[in-house]
């Protein structure tokens, strides 16, 4: 008797006060849909999901952090081109390599995505997993976003950690996937978002087992091994996580199939896409775009009814307030 | 006071009896070491490790289930072969499948590496992974050991089910690292050893998004796309956790890199491999042996001083008692 009281005491004490989860969501239908989704898929009924099954991935530029006006890791790859152009006085001459030490963007897009891996490559490659986490994690602490001035970590969006935070506390287990490197993301991904390295899938480029003096050590090749973009995330997820999502959420068409297969599977499940309509606060830009542009994806979910989020109506705060919020999400 | 007396009245009620955590490993060095190292590194001081640091990755095939006469997913390969053999009159006179068909292990293991992957490569493709899990399941739960004649789940090692327990219950995040098709063992890992599909590792083959009607499919293809053995453990290991594991069981040549890149970080960390050496209850093998050959990995381990526990002497059950166990691992 003393112990069932004491059991019913605690967990009286443990009852959070009702405060509305998703504080930099305006009121509407979308907020509502999220909202919603949660709760049909964790409440006793048809629609509910055992925990162990409720998979969300999210894409990482557009989505959860700002893509403008060009993708973060380029940015810090054009940088490293900085860093690194004394000990390759070919670069000077050598495209996208030129592009990328005069500045010349547009030169630079030009070469479409091949120049862009190229200059991943180039930039990423020939070092440890080790030195390479240092280096991304040195850049990140430092450099300045061009037009905001703002580390590209203050870039998440605060909307975004709630509904993660929401998620989470509803036990579900939220993965990245994105076109971005994974071993550039993972060095931030758990201080900015909470989400361990293990639940971070991007794009890759190859590594080696070498043997060094007594040990083995891992080195990274200029060469690419898995691009984790459009038909490339369906397969990424079924490899590293092998369980269908049934909360898929994006912002542009590389994030096309990962929200059609999700949404193929059956039961409850939901797809969203953040549309970035915003020019005041953030960017405004969906087709076209050389950086996440969201065309066919679009279409798609007009035709689908999957969730459009608009920034500018759906989000009372884009950034969150001050960097002590990132670092604890 | 009346909430802290009742905090405190259920901490006493949670503290469970001082149970021996390992019952079926007799008393000695080796169990003595694991439970050694798990106290060193989940107790405050300078080999405390955080959280979600304490990684720990398991081979499958001889560390976790059996694998002799030969590897369980070869003899579910085989099934498949006289499942398909109507299908492909051509096979009776085209090895390594007429070999399969006759059941002639002599000539199917003269095929080396090559036969066994051609062989697994042609039954486990041109499925989608919907229907391969099926089929893996309807096997999992039919077919019979040749000698035991147990099930095959029924063949996992109760000594390991315990100090995977042992593990979790200390926090540590537990990976299967193994050759085998990561899409075989993710349908009974959860049953088996509790282990979620996202946290299986295993060497695949190629799947492809496809187009059928409105949705996206993925489709197996009959090709191989990552051997996860060798130096290929810690590159799936770096990709797929991101982290370097501080615990590596293993109990092959196959592990060695497993093991030895483990050992090759910072901090408190340990390797052991599993030595056959019990003919009574389960087989005696190490070197030469077409399966889980221990040879290489031993004399490392020697030099080294990674734990080689002797399945004879240090394990007082092999196999669980009832069924029911290894369902509520």
């Amino acid at each position: 008797m003393v112990r069932t009281l004491c059991v019913l005491f605690c967990l009286l004490c443990a009852v959070p006060a009702r405060a509305d989860p998703l504080p930099s969501w305006n009121d509407g239908p979308r907020k509502d849909a999220f909202i919603q989704f949660v709760d049909r898929v964790t409440r006793a009924g048809h629609d509910y999901v055992p925990e162990g099954e409720r998979i969300a991935v999210f894409d990482n530029d557009g989505t959860l952090w700002a893509e403008q006006p060009l993708y973060f890791q380029l940015a810090f790859a054009l940088d490293r081109v900085k860093a690194l152009a004394h000990q390759h006085p070919e670069w000077t001459d050598t495209q996208p390599f030129k592009a990328a030490l005069e500045g010349d963007m547009a030169a630079l897009f030009a070469g479409g995505d091949e120049a862009l891996l190229t200059l991943v490559a180039a930039t990423h490659g020939n070092t440890t997993p080790e030195q390479f986490a240092a280096e991304v994690d040195a850049w990140i602490q430092s450099a300045r976003h061009p037009t905001t001035g703002l580390l590209y970590i203050e870039m998440v969006y605060q909307p975004m950690l709630e509904l993660m935070d929401y998620l989470r506390i509803h036990q579900f287990k939220i993965f990245i996937v994105s076109g971005g490197g994974i071993e550039f993301m993972r060095v931030f991904s758990e201080r900015a978002y909470g989400i361990p390295p293990e639940q971070v899938i991007g794009s890759s480029i190859e590594v080696r087992l070498e043997q060094r003096g007594e040990d083995p050590v891992l080195v990274r090749e200029p060469e690419l091994r898995f691009l984790d973009d459009k038909a490339g995330k369906p397969v990424a997820i079924h490899y590293h996580i092998g369980r269908r999502p049934i909360l898929a959420v994006g912002n542009s068409d590389g994030d096309l199939e990962m929200l059609a297969w999700t949404m193929a599977g059956e039961g409850a499940r939901m797809a969203a896409l953040i549309h970035h309509t915003d020019a005041e606060r953030e960017w405004a830009y969906d087709s076209p775009s050389a950086v996440g542009q969201l065309d066919r994806a679009r279409k798609e979910a007009d035709k689908r009814g999957w969730w459009l989020v608009d920034m500018a109506k759906d989000w009372s705060r884009v950034f969150p307030e001050n960097e002590e919020a990132l670092f604890q999400p």
